[in-house]
């Protein structure tokens, strides 16, 4: 199938806030979106092989996951409502130890299974035994931008950068560009200043990005000022990280001078709203961050500290948030919320010029929902309803660089059945290790 | 169908955090549970007359929610992002004039039909031409707390109280006792004292409760302060109000005194944080009233202030958010969120020996979610999936007062595309009355 005309849906650009159509048609070629218009306007000349009938449905970009750690799904509701270090000491940690390259394998399956169910076609990933995932990454059709975890701090700090070079030559704009990869060094509390140099000497080098977490803490922030004096923004502005092109995720702990820094950096941040609520890690000041001109995108961090990966949600959480947070109800409206879900997070992955949009010439990642819901009546505005009372399971169809990844609710790439038995048998051997 | 057996479920009791049938049986007999344990152990003597094979699902008292405006669903993203008083003044109010008995009726049975796909399986209401609202319960099949809201500063204030006296007449305990009415002043600041009292003295006389919105916003309660040298809580307490079974919506910003009255009262809170976000209300104190021993129960709100009425996701916020604003990752377990959805909410509509619990000689409100998605796996905690990964649609079948309301996920007591197409030309109409 090379030629796909989806019909009659209404259609949410994501262009500007205006850019709706309320009966349209999108055409693909290939990888790329080639027409989205008024329905029945797309050249006479574009003969489709599949024609896609989208009535009482709604087109939109497919949603871009900034931050998580896709392999993580093993340990979903593994360890809750515990406080951080007790959580990351007794339980993920020693489990993380014990997974191996095939757990990672199928625990990314299975993030990839329900990231494409709940309509995300691209997500921003740092793990470890990272050939697993790409692998997933790969079967699964979706598009990634993929980092293995670096810890200067520990006894892989060599043998880690090492395989990211690997990887970089390995996978890198594979798969059909799909792929994309980057150096992956944790935090400045887990990477000390020389190792982060290193770090960005070798992907200045390979011409890569990093992704880091930056300031996800009171006390990672109090501790690297102790140190350095100076924020883990300015630290990391100081020793020239920014001066690649950088994912930060959380940036929850951030004054005015790191917010300059941020923008005049054109730092990407990622920030995960429920992750930061349930680890009680703070409110990142996501509204100044924005009106700053930061590019800032949503993400959901891993599933044992969310516990999903719905995007659908993660954004109405943050719309929520940021009224209650600044006492301002109109913070962060709906479409600029929805932005953060689409063009915003390409923004901060540095593709706003491939994904996030539906625009002719863009990559076509499109999802299609069913709004044929209780939820979704009556049709007072689509943007609202979307952020404010759709859910992640009115996703039917999910195109993904011009493929159909999920048809009426099946995915065509993924053995559902195959990948639930084999990550509940693979869990339950590691948990028995652990002693229950 | 006098005698349903359900099999092979997972059974959440939510009688304790241990009682967990990892795969039972619940048997019901009329509007009644008989029997809740593991499989197979239902008395020889009990011969249904169906039986669900639950095999892969996970059975839970069905949800409660403690507050809402069902017939708001027709300004659902109709006006969102506003001011409060712009949003009332200007679109709320003016909508609200315009609509009549029949609005009411469908927008309410759209409300109906949203909560019993969600898994809610009773709810208190609160709004006007209550008859319309009681007849769409009737068909609908689900369980509700009804009141007609009293404005005492209004041309209605006498009015709505005889309405009101008629509507226990016509509607206590009627449709099979499903329905429950009590008088429901809108507020401290619309109700004054004296027509408070008269409230109560009308209530007092025919045996019912009150339904109330209490200390929502900081300027209601400066208001009233500045009135009374009392808060709202304070104030209700003197004029009496909590000598009747009483629900209290929000309680937002209450203080130690405040807690400790209700709680000593017995008054049931409706806590709605993702209404109280959305509109910049505030965080109630949750975890404060709770170890306090207030009865706190969810609500989702009007759901033009939410958007949606899915009880599952008002649990995973509360969970969230009050991790957040107390820093303190231990608040609000999954457990604990999970009863404010059930028995919590249960205790605060004075209804804990009825409803909230899977237990013999409850009556049988039931919901089963089908776990085969990618978020409910892998099986490491059935509650913090619940609370922190699932899906209001996951919820495939619904069983209110014995009957079976939702079957595969299909609701059969209603008429979806009517409701769709009847709200949906209404709307239309209505808000061409308004200019668009």
């Amino acid at each position: 199938m090379d030629k796909l005309l989806i019909k009659n849906a209404v259609i949410i650009t994501m262009e500007g806030k205006e850019s709706i159509f309320q009966k349209g048609d999108i055409a693909v070629k290939g990888q790329y979106i080639f027409w989205v218009g008024q329905v029945n306007s797309v050249p006479k000349e574009f003969v489709p092989d599949k024609v896609i009938d989208a009535t009482q449905m709604l087109a939109l970009p497919g949603l871009i996951n900034c931050h998580t750690h896709s392999a993580m799904t093993m340990m979903r509701s593994y360890a809750d409502d515990l406080p951080l270090m007790k959580w990351l000491e007794e339980k993920i940690w020693p489990f993380e130890a014990l997974m191996e390259e095939d757990d990672i394998y199928w625990a990314s399956l299975l993030c990839c299974l329900e990231m494409i169910k709940s309509g995300t076609t691209t997500f921003a990933d740092m793990y470890f035994h990272m050939n697993s995932v790409a692998k997933a990454v790969e079967q699964a059709g979706i598009r990634a931008d993929l980092s293995r975890g670096l810890i200067g701090v520990g006894p892989e700090a060599e043998s880690a950068l090492i395989f990211s070079k690997d990887f970089v030559a390995q996978w890198h704009h594979q798969a059909n560009d799909r792929i994309r990869v980057r150096f992956g060094p944790h935090a400045p509390y887990t990477c000390p200043p020389d190792y982060l140099k290193k770090t960005i000497k070798l992907a200045k080098e390979l011409d890569v990005g990093l992704h880091i977490h930056l300031s996800e803490t009171l006390s990672e922030v109090n501790d690297i000022y102790n140190q350095h004096s100076l924020s883990p923004i300015e630290l990391m502005d100081n020793i020239g990280l920014f001066e690649l092109p950088v994912i930060a995720a959380h940036c929850v702990h951030v004054d005015g001078k790191d917010i300059e820094i941020l923008a005049k950096r054109k730092v990407g941040v990622a920030h995960n709203p429920e992750s930061n609520m349930k680890l009680a890690s703070g409110i990142a000041p996501v509204n100044e961050m924005l009106n700053g001109g930061v590019k800032v995108g949503l993400g959901t961090d891993g599933p044992a500290s969310n516990n999903n990966l719905d995007m659908l949600e993660e954004m109405r959480t943050a719309a929520l948030l940021h009224k209650v947070s600044t006492g301002n109800p109109q913070v962060l409206p709906s479409f600029q919320a929805l932005q953060m879900a689409t063009i915003g997070g390409a923004a901060a992955l540095g593709m706003a010029d491939e994904i996030g949009l539906l625009k002719k010439g863009y990559k076509a990642d499109i999802i299609l929902l069913n709004t044929k819901k209780p939820h979704f009546y009556p049709r007072n505005d689509w943007v609202s309803n979307i952020v404010y009372a759709a859910q992640s399971s009115d996703v039917e169809t999910v195109i993904i660089d011009g493929k159909i990844v999920m048809e009426k609710g099946k995915v065509l790439t993924i053995d559902e059945e195959e990948v639930y038995r084999q990550v509940q048998v693979r869990t339950e051997k590691l948990t028995e290790k652990l002693g229950g």
